[in-house]
């Protein structure tokens, strides 16, 4: 089954906003064999919307517009839907009683922007929206499916999750797919795709590769189609497989796993412990640690040590290391690390100290200059970096890298 | 001016990634006064490139094609341009030699991958990337401009800001384009319609309004369209005093302006420092803080006290407060704000500590349970808040709650 994405709205024109709804809606309907032939960004235009629906039609089964609903902007939307389906707006009134109650639980005035929001088109079935008060609309014409769900991210993804998708399997139109993708880092992505040349070239037809580089990693997706899920998952495992004797130390996770997820997965296996201590980093990487859900298993939590006064003071770095060396110094951000795993009473700790930018660079230590430590469970290590003179690329490289330090250290148990 | 963005890449269609690039080219493109017609993601595919670029000639003046470069995948795209121009690949000499100098720069290997992406349709303008391999590449049909860039965010927003946006603005066919973006909380989006509701019907036709909720404040985005940029700023901020005098105690900021950002100004300007102490939040808060540059004249540093031993030791919370209401109390949110505050010698600090989830909630206390305090100058205010059953959402949550509130007593003067 091949799908189109149409989201409505000047805001993700304007680069207001990012279109993650889209993204989102890409991967659930991919998890489901539903193939994604375009995603077509369009304005809150009647005629706009008109054309992007009609070209849709032509090429994709399934068509889900996204946006365009809500209490201030329902009317282009709706009335463009009931030109296309040859329809008129009704009340509706399992919807104007759930916009009620919504509206006096909340106690909020009900207006008249909200009862007309209770209006849809005659022909549509309505999906009922527990999360909102704008309904999700779904229409059939020739032998294709239209739904419109309001542009809300979890609005959206309720309606698709329990209303939409749960219909669209059983029709059973949809095609078996099977996606998985290894995680890679320390090579470039021309060297790697050379190192794995005639594995890439051996693979079957029905399984596709692709590459995926971003400034920490290269992705390798491999997606298997036909017609049985469980025989294209052995077979994309089996492929992966191969690919491991090949780049045995280049792999370090699967799928959307995080570093911050990988590193959790070890220290909770050897049943260990983390702290960290920040500097230029400012609470990113204990950000992303306990982004993982269950993390309070293995980390005992941090200090983010902006100033100088917080590092003598609740990291223990010494006065003279700091006139001596500078708080970005090899020095410093080893104190730093020994200073919060013995504080926080953990097996390990990691820590960094650099010039974020856009101000503080010198000559000899220019913006992005970064030292990162890893305090493992008997020694010291820490390392220089210079990740250039972007203050949110400085911060996520550095922690990123952090992450990655971490991760060696522990794996080969220093 | 008119543009159409077309991504290339399965990626995108498959939800792998999220479509970053575009909100940025959109956003630029509007700031030079290019409005966006659509955005189009594609797959890597011959003739679904072809289709899309024809769809965008007859309606654009300006095609920007995303994606699809780089050493694994470069052929389908440039020889979809050659097709589409009529012409074909030729070697470009100073291409080839800067990509000989990145690799020997970092002791890379060449290879025929790297040797492949010197060469560039013959009827096109090089676009010189001096941050990556693969080149931009200008072309010119009828009277619309089509440029192909590298999808790697720093690599194509390189070449738009350096290399395409001078040439688009010398051409003279640009419009002026004003926009400003209000941005308020505290009430939801049909109330406030109503509320400026005299203000908006009084609009002048070339100034637009667009309301646009997220789960943390609506924002209101005046564009105004012209001839002159001074003239059409000027009648846009004459617009936004007369709604500042409508709904005063609701704006807390403009355009892309984040609470953060917005908080360090205060304190700034009061001269006053801040510190945190983070349980359920786990270093978000002060991720977001040391985010805004500049953040160390008045953000001094924290605590992610993700363990107990943590809240005792580092912050000074009694272990007879986490006996007796647990570590998800009033109390404990209290005693960690002025631990922090005390131990980092700050004007304000804020702390928060809740279930995050998915595990740990109970019938009393269930997951979503958040107490958020604020120590201030003289006083100490904490509140709980019930946020509901997803983590990533919860600590966004709560932590943009936590510096919603921060921002009242600062404001207040407590």
């Amino acid at each position: 089954m091949k799908a189109e994405i149409i989201t409505i709205g000047d805001e993700i024109l304007i680069g207001q906003i990012v279109d993650t709804n889209s993204a989102w809606i890409a991967e659930q309907f991919n998890l489901n064999g539903i193939e994604i032939y375009q995603i077509t960004s369009v304005h809150d235009d009647h005629q706009h919307i008109l054309e992007a629906m009609k070209k849709a039609e032509e090429k994709v089964d399934l068509v889900i517009l996204t946006g365009g609903l809500g209490p201030t902007k329902d009317d282009i939307t709706k009335n463009t839907l009931c030109e296309y389906f040859n329809t008129k707006l009704v009340h509706h009134e399992a919807t104007f009683q759930h916009i009620r109650e919504i509206f006096s639980r909340r106690n909020f005035d009900f207006n008249k922007l909200n009862r007309d929001q209770a209006l849809v088109p005659e022909s549509c079935t309505v999906l009922f929206n527990k999360t909102g008060t704008a309904p999700g609309m779904w229409f059939e014409k020739n032998n294709t499916v239209f739904v419109s769900v309001p542009g809300v991210p979890f609005e959206m993804k309720y309606l698709v999750e329990y209303e939409i998708l749960p219909r669209i399997v059983k029709q059973g139109r949809t095609k078996a797919i099977f996606h998985r993708t290894v995680l890679t880092q320390g090579i470039p992505e021309s060297m790697l795709a050379l190192q794995i040349e005639s594995w890439e070239d051996a693979l079957p037809e029905h399984i596709k590769l692709a590459y995926l580089p971003n400034p920490m990693s290269v992705r390798l997706r491999l997606s298997a189609t036909g017609t049985d899920k469980t025989v294209l998952k052995q077979e994309v495992e089996a492929q992966i497989q191969q690919l491991q004797q090949l780049i045995p130390e280049h792999i370090f996770g699967y799928d959307n796993e995080t570093m911050a997820e990988v590193v959790g997965r070890l220290l909770k296996m050897k049943g260990k412990t983390l702290a960290v201590a920040e500097s230029c980093t400012g609470g990113y990487i204990s950000h992303l640690l306990t982004s993982v859900p269950g993390s309070s298993e293995y980390y005992k939590g941090g200090v983010t040590a902006y100033s100088n006064e917080v590092k003598k003071q609740l990291l223990g770095v010494n006065e003279t290391s700091l006139a001596e060396f500078g708080a970005v110094s090899e020095q410093v951000a080893k104190e730093m690390a020994l200073g919060v795993k013995q504080a926080l009473q953990t097996d390990f700790a990691v820590s960094t100290t650099g010039i974020a930018g856009p101000d503080g660079g010198t000559d000899e230590k220019p913006v992005g200059t970064v030292w990162i430590a890893v305090a493992g469970e008997n020694k010291v290590f820490a390392t220089q970096y210079g990740f250039g003179n972007n203050r949110e690329r400085n911060i996520i490289r550095s922690g990123q890298t952090a992450l990655q330090l971490l991760r060696q250290i522990i794996l080969k148990g220093l």
